[in-house]
């Protein structure tokens, strides 16, 4: 990522303590703000497992500065991409970033709650649904200032359940979810998308090292599939300390 | 492992058509029918995943030929293992086997079915089962003669559920259960095990090649755990086609 804060071609774009990171894809780029939460290699990820088909409508819940719907509408040949974010600060810099890229026809950032998506859209009107919701269900001393960046790392207003039963509402009989989060969690995701009658049919667990337990897992799920799983080949995050392998660079794009 | 039916020591041992092997494990060997179901990887993995501590007593569901008692009877340091089958043939080989290698003090091969196992045993009364089901429920045009092979791989004689519902009736609770099975049925598996009030603890899949999806799981569940699961580091079976890694060489021991 290429730290643009200083290119004087953008200045009116951003607010204080805000930066613009190149995406190297598309000449994408995307607003960040450096003490608030920025994407990490999770989103990224997700956009490489998730599947997307031509002219499919994608609701992304919990969409943070908008990198999700941007990365899809780079790599996808996706009709249109929608974001829900509820931090209203969020959602300000996913929507300046949608205008940076020129992609106002092409994704919409909304702001409200993942809770009340139901009331938002219709029901039953994407083809894909993506998140990377909060992963931490310990909400313990979370202080003030910490807030926003709490808000989307700890439950602390919404919950994995949440997440799953307003994805799978939103989606088309047939439709597809895709979600990242922590391996730890995997039984409660699986249970959790029983209960919705969503059926996991691929999973892929991200281990940072060849010989460490999985500290990712990508999930995809069918609203009223049937019960047939595939685990795919494990995603190897570092050959040794800091040197990424070959296959996150083929993630990457470079 | 060493063909030794021609090792004119131990002739009286052997029926027809079997012979025994080496299993490199204390000077261990096992009695099998060359046309029979033989064990397999998946055996040698589910002991080497499976944890034993002294004193503790281990039942095996469906033992077979009694692979995994003799395995874990080699590498931990378990009090006693008892091996429950129904087919006769299978049980009168696992039998001799223990003979030949001197742990009838130690192992006891059962002749019964799963689905009685709670009839044949005092119930809660193992701190560990252990099973290498059959892992295909898809049971179409299986022919007579092929009926032995058949009912080890095949859920004709019990399901996944059977054998789920049969080591939780004999687990103590606080008891650990360890399956090997098919990855693509991960999602009945985990259901199947929280149907029966048993929570996975850790999840290790083996991929045929680094590069490929999962062919095998090995699972641990709690009878009466909390909801956390360890998904371990792969494991990987071939460096190249036909040559194994280095991994398969420490679990083998050779």
């Amino acid at each position: 990522m290429t730290d643009l804060q200083n290119n004087n071609e953008l200045p009116y774009l951003l607010k204080e303590g805000e930066r613009i990171d190149d995406l190297e894809r598309n000449g994408y780029k995307i607003i960040q703000h450096k003490d608030k939460f920025c994407f990490g290699m999770d989103a990224v990820l997700l956009t490489f497992f998730a599947k997307v088909e031509e002219e499919e409508e994608v609701l992304d819940l919990g969409t943070g500065t908008g990198i999700i719907p941007i990365l899809l509408e780079a790599k996808t040949k996706g009709k249109h991409f929608t974001g829900l974010e509820i931090q209203p600060e969020s959602v300000d810099m996913a929507i300046r970033s949608v205008r940076l890229n020129n992609l106002t026809d092409k994704i919409d950032i909304v702001h409200g709650d993942i809770k009340e998506a139901e009331n938002i859209f219709k029901k039953a009107s994407f083809d894909v649904v993506t998140s990377n919701p909060p992963y931490m269900n310990d909400n313990h001393g979370i202080k003030n200032p910490e807030l926003p960046k709490a808000i989307a790392r700890h439950e602390i207003l919404c919950t994995l359940e949440d997440v799953v039963k307003e994805a799978t509402l939103m989606l088309k009989p047939g439709g597809r979810f895709y979600m990242v989060h922590r391996p730890h969690r995997l039984i409660e995701i699986i249970t959790c998308l029983k209960k919705y009658k969503m059926e996991p049919k691929r999973i892929q667990f991200v281990h940072p090292f060849i010989d460490k337990d999985a500290n990712m897992v990508l999930v995809e799920a069918i609203r009223g599939g049937k019960s047939m799983v595939k685990i795919e080949k494990p995603i190897i995050v570092y050959e040794t300390p800091g040197v990424y392998t070959q296959q996150i660079h083929d993630i990457y794009g470079f």
